[in-house]
C-alpha cells in the first residue's frame, strides 16, 4: 500500500504555520513499512483540495488528509470528501452528543457551528479516538481509502496510532509487528559507526531478522535505529534485545541513551545512582546547559544550578596568569562551592594568547575538590561551539561518572 | 503569476528533515503579492520529480524546485529539469572553476563528483548569487519558468532574495515595490490590538496606501505587520514611516521592537543607553533567559550573567517566612551583588501556602538596591510558565527602564 499525505490549510501555504505533521506521518509510515511518495500542502479551497485528493487516489491506495476539520466555514475537508464519495453528508447523533458534552464539561457555550463537526460523509466511519472536538474519519473509496485527521498534532497522532496505522498495516497485508529501538551515540562519526557495525549489518541483511540504520541528529548525536519485524510484540522485543546486546559491546560507552533518553537524563540518572549533585559554571555555554538540565530535573534535586558569567580569565589580566585548564577547574570549583553540590563542572575556551587550536574547549570537573580535565576540538564558530559544548561537557561528565 | 514549490528529497518524506523551506518561501511569495496554491514534497526519484514539476507547470506560471542540487548520485534535480527543457546538459566552465576555487580555499580535495554541480541544462541561466558550491538555476520553459535552488536554507534564501523574487515580480508586472515593517508587541491580546487599531485599519482600507495585519507568535509576542505598496523604495519607506508614526501612539509601550529586534536586544539596548549592567536570578526560568541573553550579548558587557538555582524559599523553611515579593527581591539583590551588576532581576512563583492564584509569577528588580516589584498571571503549566516568564520579566524590566 502506498499512502500520500495532503496537509490542508491556507496558513500552511503562507508560512504562518510550518507543516510538521507530514514529517511525523512520513516517519511513522516508513517505520511501518508503508511507502509515501508524495506529500502536498493545499489551501482552504474546495476545488484545489478535491484535485489534490483525486490525484493522490490515482497514484496511491491511501490518502491521509490532515487539517480542515474544525467548526468554521474555512474547514471544508469533510465537504470535499463527501463530494468525492458522492453520497452527501449526514449528522452523527452520537458525535453531536459527545461534542455537546465536552463543551459542557469545560463550562463553555457551544455555538451551532460546532455541530458541523458532527456531520459525516455518508459511508464514512468516525475514528473512535477523539481527543478533541474534531472527529477523525475513515472513508472507503472502492478498495482505496481516505483518512481525515485534525491538524492539531496531538489529536492527529492519537488517531494515527489508534486507527490509521493499524488499518494501513492490515490493508498492506502486514500482519507482522514492526518495532524499533534507538541507541543514541556521542563521540563517534556516522562513517565511524557504519564501519564498526559493518559486519553486523551484513549478517543481519542475510538473516533478515532485523535492520540497522543511522541518522546524524546534530547535537542529539547519532541515532542507531534497530528495527525488528516479527509475528508478535513479544518476539519483536526479543529480537531487539538480542540485537542491542550484540551492538552494545561494539559501540561501547559511545551509547548514552535509548529511545527517549537524552544526554541530560543520562547524566541526571548517573548522578542519582551515585547520590551525587551537580553545579555548573557556564562561561561558554551561557545558560543553554541550565535550560536543558532544569527541564530534565525541574525540582533541581540533583542538578543544583549554574553560574552563568563571563569568563573571568578573559577580562582580568590577573586571573589569566593561570593556564586554561586551571582556570576551568577554578570555575568548576567555584560553582560547586557556591551552589553547594558534590560535583562542579565547567567548560571554557583558551585565550588567543595561549595559542591552542581554534575550536579547542577545555572541560573540567571538580569531584569534591579533585580535578579531572579534558579537552575537545569543536567547530570554531561561536554559535555551534556554544551548543556543541553543552553535550560535550555533559558527555565528559557521564564518562567520568561511569569510570568512577 | 502563480508559483508552486516542489521540495525534493527522500529524507523530507521520511521525516528525517522537516521541510521549513517551503514555509519560508510561501511567506515571501505572499509578501510579494504572488499566489502559491500548492506545495509538494517528493523523493529523489526521476519520474516522480518530473511528474510533480509537469503538474505544477500545468496549473501555475512558475515553479521553485528546492533541493537535489548536491554532488551525489541522488541529486537529480538538474537532470530532470534538463529532460523537461529537452536540450540536454552542458558543463559551465565558469562555475566549474568557481567550485574548484572554493575547495582550494578551504584546503579540501575536490572529487570528480563535485563537478556535476557545474552541469547546467541547455537554455538555463545560473543564478549569480552562489553562497555554497551548488549553483541555482533560472530555467525558462516557453513563457513559464522553473527555478532551482539548493535545500540549504541560507543558500536558498540568498538566491530567493537576490534573483527569484525580483524575477517573479517582474514577470507579474509588479513594478511597484512592496515593503513591510513588523512592530512587535507584548502584553496585549490579538483581539485587543485588533480593537485598538480598528479605526486605522478601516481608514487604510479606504485609502489603499498600506495594510495592517496581525500574527500571534507565542513567546515572540504579537507581530503587527505594516505593508506598503509604492512606485519606489523611498516612497514605500515614507508610507511605512507615516504609518508607524500613527500606530505607535495607539499601541504605546506595548511595542518593544521593530523587524528583527527581540525582547532581549530591546532590553540590552535600553540598558546600554543608560550605561547599566544586569544580573538575573533564575529560579523559575532555569537558564532559558541566560541562553537568550548571552546570544544577544555574547561579550556579556551589559548582561553580566545569571544565577540558576532552586528557589531557596521552596526548600528552606527559614527563608520562606518572607512573603514571595520580598523573596523575589532578595534573589534579585543576591544576583546583583554576586555578579556585580547595577540591576538585579528575579522571577519566582509563590509557595502554595501563600494562596495566590495559580500561574502567578512575582517579578522583582533591584535597581542599585531599590526594589520594584510586579506580578503577572501566566498559564499555570510549568513548561509554558518557564518560557513565558522569560519574556514577561524582560518586558517588566524594559518598562521599568523606560519609566526611569
Amino acid at each position: 500500500v502506498r499512502c500520500e499525505v495532503v496537509a490542508i490549510g491556507t496558513e500552511l501555504l503562507l508560512g504562518i504555520i510550518t507543516d510538521t505533521n507530514s514529517s511525523w506521518i512520513g516517519e511513522q509510515l516508513a517505520l511501518n513499512g508503508i511507502n509515501s511518495h508524495f506529500q502536498v500542502k493545499v489551501g482552504d479551497n474546495f476545488q484545489r483540495i478535491e484535485d489534490c485528493i483525486r490525484t493522490a487516489l490515482e497514484r496511491s491506495e491511501a490518502v491521509i488528509c490532515c487539517g480542515g476539520l474544525g467548526p468554521t466555514q474555512d474547514d471544508i475537508t469533510r465537504d470535499v470528501i463527501a463530494h468525492i464519495m458522492g453520497g452527501g453528508m449526514q449528522r452523527d447523533d452520537a458525535i453531536a452528543e459527545e461534542i455537546r458534552r465536552r463543551f459542557e464539561a469545560r463550562g463553555r457555550v457551544m455555538s451551532a457551528n460546532n455541530l458541523r463537526q458532527a456531520d459525516v460523509p455518508v459511508g464514512a466511519m468516525p475514528i473512535p479516538q477523539m481527543p478533541g472536538t474534531a472527529p477523525g474519519l475513515v472513508c472507503p473509496i472502492g478498495d482505496k481509502v481516505i483518512y481525515a485527521v485534525p491538524g492539531v498534532p496531538s489529536e492527529m497522532r492519537t488517531m494515527m496510532e489508534g486507527t490509521i496505522l493499524p488499518d494501513l498495516r492490515a490493508r498492506s497485508g502486514l500482519t507482522d509487528v514492526i518495532r524499533s529501538r534507538v541507541l543514541k551515540c556521542w563521540g563517534l562519526s556516522e562513517s565511524g559507526i557504519a564501519e564498526m557495525l559493518h559486519d553486523r549489518i551484513v549478517e543481519l541483511d542475510e538473516s533478515g531478522h532485523a535492520t540497522i540504520a543511522f541518522q546524524a541528529s546534530g547535537i542529539e548525536g547519532i541515532k542507531v535505529r534497530l528495527t525488528a519485524k516479527a509475528r508478535d510484540e513479544e518476539t519483536a522485543r526479543e529480537i531487539l534485545d538480542i540485537e542491542e546486546a550484540l551492538v552494545r559491546p561494539i559501540l561501547g560507552e559511545a551509547i548514552f541513551g535509548v529511545d527517549s533518553e537524552t544526554m541530560e537524563t543520562a547524566v541526571i540518572d548517573a548522578l542519582g545512582e551515585q547520590s551525587l549533585t551537580l553545579a555548573v559554571a557556564e562561561t561558554l555555554t551561557g545558560g543553554i546547559l541550565a535550560s536543558r538540565m532544569t527541564q530534565a530535573d525541574p525540582e533541581m534535586q540533583i542538578y543544583r544550578g549554574s553560574l552563568v558569567l563571563a569568563d573571568p580569565g578573559a577580562s582580568s589580566p590577573h586571573a589569566s596568569d593561570l593556564p586554561a585548564p586551571q582556570r576551568a577547574f577554578q570555575l568548576a570549583e567555584q560553582a560547586r562551592q557556591e551552589l553547594r553540590a558534590n560535583i562542579g563542572l565547567a567548560a571554557l575556551t583558551p585565550l588567543p594568547a595561549e595559542g591552542m587550536a581554534p575550536g579547542t574547549v577545555i572541560m573540567a570537573a571538580s569531584i569534591g575538590g579533585q580535578d579531572i580535565i579534558e579537552q575537545v576540538i569543536l567547530f570554531p564558530d561561536r554559535a555551534r561551539m556554544r551548543t556543541y559544548s553543552v553535550i560535550s561537557v555533559l558527555d565528559f561528565l557521564r564518562k567520568t561518572l561511569a569510570a568512577a
